[in-house]
């Protein structure tokens, strides 16, 4: 058994509104062609604002691959160990207890992985399993979270904690001016996201069934062009229009474990963009409300690639509504085009300590506040 | 149940020898101060030749990190599908019957991975999962062999196919002139590779346990340091003095198995260098024979990053004398400095028909010729 417990999530403090994002289009791009388009676009993100590491000054300067590479090793250094200890908490774990750090990742590079330097000076054991996976882009999420369960099945007693560390802001390119760049620049945000899968015990969502899609021919529809300005996110504007042909191979996965796709209690998916909840709502036949976490993520803190399913999850623990046995689906969307995809059933903490001897998490801290002392 | 079957691996045609690596050295660094000891180095590596995907003259020239990036994936694109077939003829598989790609390659980076490329246009199954990484450095030949491990215990009936992409040619870095950067500038070669992990069934290496170890504090003696100009390679002089600290978590591994790390019939380590070697034999007390799949990777084509371990276990096959219930450990090292090792027991494919219905090899084919047909 695996159980995606309780996650922790923290975005950065400072802030970009929708509105700022649009003044700064009109300003930055006044003689761009398609700038009503692109503004449109922006607006029917729905996202209000994001949270950035850096002031919207500084990120809006680029100065260099090298310098955007080392401000995203010292943020992820100054804000992934504080959103960690969340999630372990909020599992009833502690660092000594992880068997696996999956961390995803993929807007900066870093070799060896961040995964050594939490080991070394956050007290995890020496022989930590280190999965980085930086190539899997927003898609990630889902897939941190299924391999993590592949684990927990090979080795049932095992426990594997999940960081997503994800600075879209780093990863901004003032000359890129095509329209899905534009829009791309008033989509993303920041945010870093970890969350811990029990092999035994815990409250959350208990993994049963996991499963990847790809959707063939697809593979430069989102891309990274990777130049000496760094990454260059290339979006392709048939994207949107992805869920027509990755609704079956959910609806597959829930038939092979004997569920209606249709019929789930919760659905925690990666929200790219708007159009994506509301081609699912239209092709898995499920009310617009059923996909409210991943809304109020994107209207909350922008498109956070690979942190947006567990910021998700993070939300569906705050409503407090899921009961012993609810059943849902998770899915993570990304460049392939790929969908990372699970089912899971909703276990109580009452439910779980009556198989095994856990203690109640430590301190429920969904949100980690970012604070100045926590930063190098 | 999971066997490593018999690899495939091919270098590129294009060869630089230990005579013309010297030569070069002395020539470009002429007035370097620290010239003959560089030369020393290179010299005691051992390597007499290396394959590159491009021809000297255009290794030296650095035409910038985007155009290097694209010449990774055009050589990858026309080297690996040839391996890959190799692999999956040697494990009598297709394309079809492969659950998870494991892709490792530190020498370039695509988003999304070749992984996709692949199942677009070799037949793979649209549900393949995809595990690429990039951050492991050397230590992703072992690392891919026991994630491999890993899926196949959770998923007894499934198959995993690890594709090791190294075009260590393409780091080359000009302007890198410390004597780290020399020594490194002689020893790395380029090489695909790619092997089978069959769940049920299959001649090789029958995996039995695995183990992560990183050595504390040390996640900065092997390093990249991204900047404009792409992966720059950060080598710690300290780094061939590892084996001391590394050798116990091999023994505990071996003890934990019931087996005596000194007294096994086979080993397969990573070929960092020939320090690596003799040090790995002085604190596991093994004779130096026993690492002649390794050394010979290494005289032949240099450290190819990754591929080494999977060429190693290539020859071992070649060799032919392993026989059933012999007893051996694989060990790839890289950056952490981390290890990632596995205990194997040798299962000859008659033993392997005992139990399941399962064809031979269809064409033994460890080597694939990289041949101009081949090539985009």
């Amino acid at each position: 058994m695996a159980t995606l417990c309780r996650p922790a999530v923290a975005v950065p403090e400072h802030v970009i509104t929708a509105e700022e994002t649009l003044d700064l289009a009109r300003s930055i791009h006044a003689d761009h062609d398609q700038l009503p388009l692109a503004l449109r676009l922006i607006e029917n993100t729905g996202v209000r604002k994001r949270h950035i590491v850096q002031p919207v000054e500084l990120t809006l300067r680029h100065p260099g691959f090298r310098e955007r590479n080392e401000t995203y090793e010292r943020e992820a250094k100054a804000r992934v160990p504080a959103v960690v200890r969340g999630a372990l908490d909020n599992a009833g774990l502690s660092s000594a207890d992880i068997d696996l750090i999956v961390y995803v990742s993929c807007t900066g590079f870093m070799m060896p992985s961040l995964t050594a330097w939490m080991i070394n000076t956050m007290g995890f054991r020496s022989d930590t399993r280190q999965m980085p996976m930086a190539q899997l882009g927003c898609a990630a999420g889902g897939a941190a979270i299924n391999r993590a369960h592949d684990f927990c099945t090979a080795y049932p007693c095992a426990n594997a904690l999940i960081v997503s560390c994800e600075f879209c802001s780093l990863c901004y390119q003032p000359g890129d001016v095509g329209v899905g760049s534009l829009l791309s620049n008033g989509l993303f945000g920041d945010a870093v996201a970890a969350v811990a899968v029990r092999g035994e015990g815990g409250e959350g969502i208990k993994l049963v069934r996991n499963r990847s899609h790809l959707v063939p021919d697809t593979e430069d529809w989102i891309a990274y062009s990777v130049r000496e300005t760094g990454f260059h996110f290339l979006l392709d504007k048939r994207v949107p229009t992805t869920m027509e042909p990755l609704a079956p191979a959910l609806v597959t996965l829930a038939q092979g474990h004997g569920w209606d796709a249709s019929q789930l209690d919760f659905y925690i998916v990666h929200a790219g963009g708007p159009r994506i909840l509301d081609d699912l709502s239209r092709f898995l036949h499920v009310e617009p409300e059923a996909f409210r976490f991943s809304r109020a993520t994107l209207t909350e803190y922008g498109n956070v690639a690979s942190a947006v399913v567990i910021d998700a999850v993070r939300r569906m623990f705050e409503e407090g509504t899921a009961v012993q046995g609810h059943r849902g689906l998770i899915a993570g969307f990304g460049p392939g085009i790929t969908a990372e995809s699970a089912l899971g059933t909703w276990m109580s903490v009452r439910a779980g300590l009556a198989h095994t001897e856990v203690p109640e998490p430590r301190s429920p801290r969904a949100v980690v506040p970012m604070q100045g002392a926590d930063r190098l």
